[in-house]
């Protein structure tokens, strides 16, 4: 949540000039995002979101983003739409730093969820998951199965000192989600953060999804498995069932789940929450001393794939 | 720069019904303002800045500066105009802060600001100070003659070891000005922060002043020496009489400087030189260990303060 690069007005100015979108009108800093920076910009045409793009986002990955975002916004998805230069590109340079101009989406993040929120939600993760079926891209996901060992073993050494009891929790549910980790599910492009930060609503009006920058190929419902667990605990730890349904029916009804989807999904659930869990403590215990953005605690992920693990089955999360 | 308070969906939106401005359609943190946290909103009606003031502000000078600015605005001057509530009040509470929602003005501060610049400013300030002339409430200045000296000897332990040899220059400047400022010019409101940061332009026009928070009562030619030393020096430190040229010859023609304002400008520059040098140092040698403002360095104004003491009369400003 921080502007870790200074835009002066020339070069903004300059900047614009090569897009269709009329004169510099004026541009603020915005606390939003937390590895990029981000700029709220007017010009004579409209209002825009300028991102550039700092260290953490690889640079080869930026045409996948980009495009997904342009590809889902085509097909009617409320999500930035990347504006073109006038040279047909998407991707631009500033201060040193790769940017792209975005359009700005009204709306607000919902601080806490409620059933029409979710509601709406899963409806529209379904459309997401529908739209972007010929996306022609591919990325594959840095974060899934395969890399939680060894994330893992990079704060094996500290792990019991944040939750006591941890490491042996870990280390069973990874041979667990080893062994039965389903393979065969329907894959897609998944958005794998849809937080309640990056999901916009006017009232109960969902207004758009932003922050595609986890997004990858991975099975549609772990997708879903993630926004669960994202969505569905109240700050107390407790799992909202109302929450969970109505999430969880309106993604169904959308895109039906198959039968092997819905058996796998207390096992997808599990495996999100132990992937929070483990990127969360990696950078836990790892903060600069002068961080701009204060980590997540991964503990409430540690609850909530404990709760997981006392599922019975997906009846337990309204199916 | 920084966003110190959040503000969540509903309790913002709740805030805004207290306002005749629509339904709440978007807030973005904005990194801009050094005291007190901004965010960006979007209504059905329009665009606003909504301030919250944190501890630095004094509550009791609130009623003071929201009435200046819509004193401003109501007269014309491209100024902020504070949104009155429902009951007609500008001051509100918001996460328990003071807070007002002011107007949103186009525009973007210039960061290497030419002649236009500056003789757009000097002409928006002889208006700003004509149309405050009938501004019934007062406040005086905080940070005038009087402060200077408790707020070198607040930091006159450490200062030698921040410029070699300011212990000796500030101690004689002390003494001159406390002899020689004039106490017979004419008075008025002044904004005495009219930084580049505080001044918007599209292109070459000035669209705003911003940011009225150390407005006070005091000598109006003062505030023009404020501005000369914030506008018219380069990143080197050398002097651009171009730029003081432009600027004061726009304000004499809007408002016309008088005899005893002329000669004494060279003694205001000093003034205002020695005290933006004071308050820099003091913050200098203050830096939270957890800051989120850098702090701002006091050398270039010690620097412009050592050139004033070298010049030889008005004529030196293009006057």
């Amino acid at each position: 949540m921080a502007v870790y690069t200074a835009v002066d007005d020339e070069g903004l100015a300059a900047f614009l000039r090569d897009y269709d979108v009329g004169a510099l009108l004026s541009a603020k800093g915005i606390a939003e995002g937390v590895e990029n920076t981000n700029y709220l910009v007017r010009t004579e045409a409209g209002t825009y979101i300028l991102t550039l793009y700092e260290q953490r986002v690889d640079p080869m990955d930026l045409p996948f983003f980009l495009g997904l975002m342009r590809h889902c916004a085509d097909r009617g998805i409320a999500a930035p739409q990347p504006v073109a230069r006038r040279d047909g590109t998407l991707l631009a340079r500033l201060c040193g730093r790769n940017a792209a101009l975005v359009t700005f989406l009204d709306g607000m993040a919902t601080r806490r969820p409620r059933p029409a929120h979710c509601a709406a939600l899963g409806r529209n993760l379904a459309a997401f998951h529908s739209a972007t079926a010929d996306y022609a891209r591919r990325r594959p996901n840095a974060l899934g199965l395969a890399a939680w060992g060894p994330l893992f073993e990079a704060s094996r050494a500290h792990a019991d000192g944040v939750v006591a009891g941890l490491t042996e929790v870990v280390d069973d549910e990874l041979c667990v989600l080893a062994r039965l980790w389903p393979t065969a599910l329907p894959e897609g492009i998944i958005h794998a953060d849809l937080f309640p930060d990056n999901v916009f609503f006017v009232g109960d009006r969902l207004s758009g999804l932003i922050d595609f920058y986890f997004a990858c190929n991975d099975l549609l419902a772990y997708d879903l498995a993630i926004c669960i667990n994202a969505w569905c605990f109240e700050p107390d730890g407790s799992f909202n069932v109302t929450n969970a349904r109505a999430m969880v029916r309106a993604y169904d009804a959308a895109r039906p789940l198959d039968d092997d989807e819905r058996e796998a999904l207390p096992l997808l659930c599990r495996g999100a929450a132990l992937r929070f869990c483990l990127t969360r403590l990696h950078d836990w215990l790892r903060v600069p001393a002068a961080a701009l953005v204060t980590p997540k605690d991964p503990r409430p992920y540690y609850d909530r794939l404990r709760f997981h693990r006392t599922v019975d089955g997906p009846a337990d999360y309204g199916l």
